[in-house]
């Protein structure tokens, strides 16, 4: 039995923090050992809605696949790989756009939502609009059928198998497998401010690569009780940001459980939970960010391995274009 | 000086007929002795209206590459290739809906009128609506500055050049040339039935490959003016069909203009004017339908031949992305 196979992947348009990390990274650590795993550097993707900083798109897509190596993604059991590289993935794009309508895309919750977070309403680029059709020649060019994302995501795993079930009508047999997503229990990680998802643009993020006073001053900064004003007043553990961080990151679940009953019961201060914070994330990046400056030692190496990644990947994408087009029962040269 | 380049084609949707004779393939006969012509067997652009026919898409491959052959397009001068086999074309209308509106494509005034044409107006397909940026990788895939189009298609080529001129403006240099529309004077040839242009949706064309006696039936059953009962009757030469194909094809414009007078004043009837007509028409198809019945006996040749021009193309396309994707500061392994 050959394993199944998994596709994650980055838009390429700013460095990896500890979100990533709960969210996403940890998992394809795992991932790398019971699946045939691919991850996508989704330089093409981010272009959809950063066409006018092509520059930082670009700059990052060696800067995320050092964050991947640093977390310990291994390149001989995980195929990193340049969307922008793989033409079958444009070819499968345009060709299952004739399978949705402008209609269905338009109804997309996650594109919906998308749109409204970036403030598209009135001007909405079309490549963003498309994006849906993008996404399903990703997991579909890769053969993958298990695609890890985040509850907002779903209904983009959906649109993908319902391209899937018109191509597999169309080809009169099943051309190509459904996918099933997976969802992470633990959830979106917060940001520091507690207030939404971790991410650059909301400015609450804390690096993968982040220095030492970096992480101490965001654990210093980040959102607790604002009713928890003396050590030996109850505080509120729900919505304490420091404590979904500690089930996030720190490995001894006893000790976070036992944590938990003395702040509600009062007695326990926010320093020294911090504190305890800060060990906990220092212990966790250390090794990340000793990691990741060897690989910004030598970029000639990282390239390398990207270009290899992408020569597996351009294999698999091109083979699966091909059988789609014949399935499909187009003309072919 | 190198010789201007031209990019014209056809979707794969049938045979080819008189109105594509009229309105295209007579000039492309004289462009490939003055530009550098490329002619696009537009299949990947015909499933955007086509997917559930893509057996029909498929099989007018070669016959379409047969009409070009058999009306003198010459492959050593003019370069007929398979646009399902250029993938730059593809990721270059990925790259372009980026720099488009959902709301300009849905402005478009041909899309609008086509959509309307073909009763989309509920479901649009994504890929209909795109296909103006999939027509500008086309172009300037090609780097095309001269392209001949209908009448109806010339907001098509403004919308190339306003993303010619996004590409350039975030390029900070004149990375692609704006593009020059040329519309033909004759206009569209209308169908034998006078009602709409020639298709052979509507019913009302006359194919290349027609043979002799569907040619005679054909203006048999052709649209003249209805009042010219009798011979000795005046006529109405406007509209009529007879003479705006006599217009089209008979290749004495003095003899056309002196039977217009005639028939005007009465005492030319429909039955001489036809069977000046047929014959012309006749003189016309029949040693296009010849040379097309020599290729029919050889199909692979003809293969062989698209083969050979896509492969031309290939470099053609890769070399503009290559270029593009540089220009713009993408990464590039």
């Amino acid at each position: 039995m050959s394993k199944p196979v998994i596709l994650t992947g980055d838009r390429t348009t700013g460095p990896l923090h500890l979100g990533h990390y709960a969210g996403s990274l940890k998992n394809r650590l795992r991932y790398q050992e019971t699946h045939e795993q691919f991850i996508l550097l989704a330089d093409s993707q981010a272009l959809t809605d950063n066409i006018g900083q092509i520059g930082k798109v670009k700059d990052s897509v060696l800067e995320v696949a050092m964050d991947y190596l640093a977390v310990g993604i291994d390149p001989q059991k995980t195929t990193i790989c340049l969307q922008s590289h793989l033409p079958a993935l444009a070819e499968l794009s345009m060709l299952y756009l004739n399978f949705v309508s402008v209609g269905r895309l338009q109804r997309n919750p996650t594109v919906k939502e998308e749109i409204r977070a970036r403030g598209f309403d009135k001007s909405i680029p079309a490549g963003f609009l498309c994006y849906p059709a993008a996404q399903a020649a990703d997991i579909t060019g890769f053969k993958a059928t298990v695609v890890p994302v985040g509850e907002d995501q779903v209904p983009m795993i959906e649109q993908t198998n319902e391209i899937i079930r018109k191509v597999n009508s169309i080809a009169d047999r099943d051309l190509l497998k459904e996918v099933e997503a997976i969802v992470p229990k633990a959830g979106r990680l917060p940001g520091v401010d507690g207030v939404s998802k971790m991410s650059k643009s909301a400015g609450n993020s804390v690096n993968l690569s982040a220095n030492p006073a970096e992480i101490s001053s965001a654990v210093k900064a980040m959102y607790t009780d604002p009713n928890h004003l003396r050590v030996d007043d109850p505080g509120q553990v729900e919505g304490n940001v420091v404590f979904t961080y500690l089930d996030a990151f720190h490995d001894d679940v006893e000790e976070v459980e036992d944590l938990k009953c003395q702040y509600r019961r009062g007695g326990l201060g926010d320093v020294k939970l911090k504190s305890l914070l800060d060990l906990t994330l220092q212990n966790l990046l250390e090794p990340i960010r000793e990691r990741r400056s060897e690989f910004e030692q030598r970029p000639d190496d990282v390239r390398d391995m990207v270009r290899e990644g992408t020569r597996k990947a351009l294999n698999r994408t091109e083979q699966t274009k091909s059988e789609l087009f014949e399935g499909l029962g187009f003309f072919r040269l």
